[in-house]
C-alpha cells in the first residue's frame, strides 16, 4: 500500500512530472516497504523497452559515447533515460557526476532523464537497484534506456547483465584488450567498441580482438568489433547498426525472453537473499556472541562456528 | 582433514618454504573444504601480529608508502607480509601488479612476502579472503603484516576493517579531502596521511582535515594527520610513530580486543552467509522456475515472489 504522499507523487509521475520521477527513484534506491509498494504499482506499466548497457574501464570515453547515443535517440524524437553507475568508489563516483556536467544541454532537454546512482547505501545489491531505477524510467514512458557503468569487475558485469544488449568499450594503447580477455569480458560483450580509433594502436587492437573472437566456438551471435571516435561522433552509425542488429537477433532467436527471464530470476534471488539474511541475523542474536568469544580465544575456527550456528538456525525454524 | 599432498605442503610451509606458502595462499583464496581444513590447522599458530591497513584513492602513492614501511621493518630485521588488494576491477588490478614490479629488490628479500590478490572468484567476500591470506602469512612466522587496498568504497572499507590500525592516505590537489569526508573515511581512519606534501595545496588540506577532526565528538583516540613525501622517504618517522602510538592505544584501552572480536564476528557471519545461501539455493530449485515465469509474465513482482519463496524455504526446514 502506498501512503497518501507517495500516492500523490505517483499521480504526478504518471502525468509526466520530472521532479516526481526523481523523487520516486530516490524511494526505490532507498528500498524498504515504500519501494516495494511503488514497484508493485509500476510493474504493470513496463512494456519491454530495450535496455542498452555500456561498460568498460575508466577513461575510454564511455560518457562521450553515451552522449552521442542520447543525441541520436533525441534526433528520432525518442525519450531517453540514462542510469550512470560507478560502483568502484565515492571518489570515481564523483568523476561520473563531473562528466555529466558536460551533458548540461541534454539535461535541460525534457526528453532526457539522467540519473547518477549513489553507490553507498545500496547494499541490497547495486545491480538490483540499477535495474529498479531503470524500471521507474521505463514506467515514466521513456522509449530508450541506457545503463552506463564504470569498470569491468564482477559488480559491473552484474549491472551490465541487467541490460538486453551489452556494449563493452575499450580504448587502444592501454593494454585493455588483454585485460578484457582475462576478465571474461569477451564472453559478456554483445558488441565491442574500440573508441579513440584515431590512435595508431587502434587497428592492431581490433585485429587482436577479432582473432580472439574467431577462436570462440561458433554461436548464433558473434559480437562485432566497431571502431569509433566518440569525441568527433565518428563511427556512431556503425555502432547503432550493430546495436540494432543485436536487438533484432534477440527478438528473432528467442534470446530476449531468455535474458529477461534471467534478469527476473536474479532480481528475485537478490530480494530473497536480503530477506533470508535479515531473518537469520535476528535469529543469531542468541548464539553469535558465545561463538565469537570462542573463536577470538583461538578455541574454534570461524568455519566451525559457522557450522554450528547454521545448525542452530535450521533447528530454530522447526 | 588435509589430504596427503596438502599435508606435505603444510610441512614444507612450517619449515619456512616460500613456495609452499604461495601454494597455501592459493588454496585459501580458492576456498572449499581444503581451505577450511588448512585454516583449522593454521589457527593455533596465530599470535596476534599487528595488522596495518593502508587505503586511499588511486594515485596517492600508497604503494610507495608501503615500500618505505616494508624497508623500515626490514631495517629492524622483522619479516614482513604484504597483501595488496584491488577490488575495483581486473584493469586496475593489473596496475597494482605493475606497481609491485618496483618492489623487485624487496620481492627477492627472503624476509618479505608480497601477495597481490586476484579479485575475481573470491565471491565469498574479498574482505574474508584478505583476512585469511593474512592469517596464512602470520602462521608463516612473519612479524609485521600490511594490507594495502586501492580505493575507498564499501568493499575497501570492509577490507581495511580487517586491520588493527587503518591508515588512510590522501594527496593534495585532488579534491580528496572533501570526498574522504563524504565517504565516511574520517570515521574509519586511525591515522590520516597527506602524501605528496611538497605540493602547494598540502598545508591547506591538512588544515581542512584537522578542522573536520576538531568538529568530532571527543574520543579516546583522535587520528593524527601526518604529512609525508613517500617518494623521498620524508615524514616516515612521524608516520611510524603515529602507527606505534595507535598500536599502544589499542593495547592499553582494550580496543584491540574489541576490534579483533569484531573481525572474528564478521568472518563467522561471512562464512555463515555463504553456507545459508548455498543451502537455500538448493532448496529453491523446486519453486523458483514457476515464480520466475510469473514475474516475467508481469503477473507478480520480484518482491511478491521472494516473499512466497521465503515462506516455502522456511516450511521446508520443518
Amino acid at each position: 500500500m502506498l501512503d497518501a504522499k507517495l500516492d500523490q507523487t505517483l499521480t504526478a509521475f504518471l502525468a509526466g512530472d520530472r521532479r516526481a520521477a526523481a523523487r520516486l527513484i530516490t524511494v526505490v534506491e532507498t528500498g524498504g516497504p515504500s519501494a516495494e509498494a511503488l514497484l508493485e504499482a509500476l510493474y504493470p506499466r513496463l512494456r519491454g523497452v530495450h535496455r542498452l548497457g555500456i561498460t568498460g574501464p575508466p577513461g575510454v570515453g564511455k560518457s562521450t559515447l553515451v552522449d552521442v547515443l542520447v543525441r541520436h535517440h533525441r534526433a528520432h524524437d525518442r525519450g531517453v533515460g540514462v542510469v550512470a553507475v560507478d560502483p568502484t568508489s565515492p571518489f570515481t563516483g564523483g568523476a561520473v557526476l563531473g562528466d555529466r556536467v558536460r551533458m548540461n544541454d541534454l539535461a535541460s532537454d525534457p526528453g532526457v532523464f539522467i540519473r547518477s546512482m549513489a553507490t553507498r547505501g545500496s547494499l541490497g545489491g547495486l545491480a538490483r537497484a540499477t535495474k529498479e531505477v531503470a524500471d521507474v524510467l521505463e514506467a515514466f514512458g521513456l522509449e530508450a534506456l541506457i545503463i552506463e557503468t564504470v569498470g569491468v569487475g564482477q559488480t559491473e558485469m552484474d549491472i551490465a547483465s541487467t541490460a538486453d544488449t551489452t556494449v563493452v568499450v575499450l580504448s587502444p594503447e592501454s593494454g585493455d584488450a588483454i585485460q578484457a580477455m582475462k576478465a571474461g569480458l569477451m564472453e559478456a560483450a554483445d558488441v565491442l567498441v574500440v573508441n579513440k580509433s584515431d590512435r595508431p594502436a587502434a587497428s592492431q587492437m581490433v585485429r587482436t580482438l577479432e582473432a580472439d573472437l574467431h577462436m570462440r566456438p561458433l554461436a548464433a551471435w558473434s559480437p562485432p568489433v566497431v571502431q569509433t571516435i566518440a569525441s568527433k561522433a565518428e563511427g556512431i552509425d556503425a555502432l547503432i547498426a550493430a546495436i540494432d542488429d543485436h536487438q533484432r537477433h534477440l527478438a528473432e532467436s528467442g534470446d530476449l525472453g531468455l535474458r529477461r527471464r534471467r534478469r527476473v530470476r536474479n532480481e528475485i534471488l537478490s530480494v530473497l537473499r536480503d530477506r533470508l539474511w535479515r531473518r537469520a541475523e535476528r535469529d543469531l542474536d542468541d548464539h553469535l556472541p558465545a561463538w565469537t568469544d570462542r573463536v577470538a580465544a583461538g578455541a574454534a575456527t570461524p568455519y566451525t562456528a559457522a557450522h554450528s550456528l547454521l545448525a542452530a538456525l535450521l533447528e530454530d525454524e522447526e
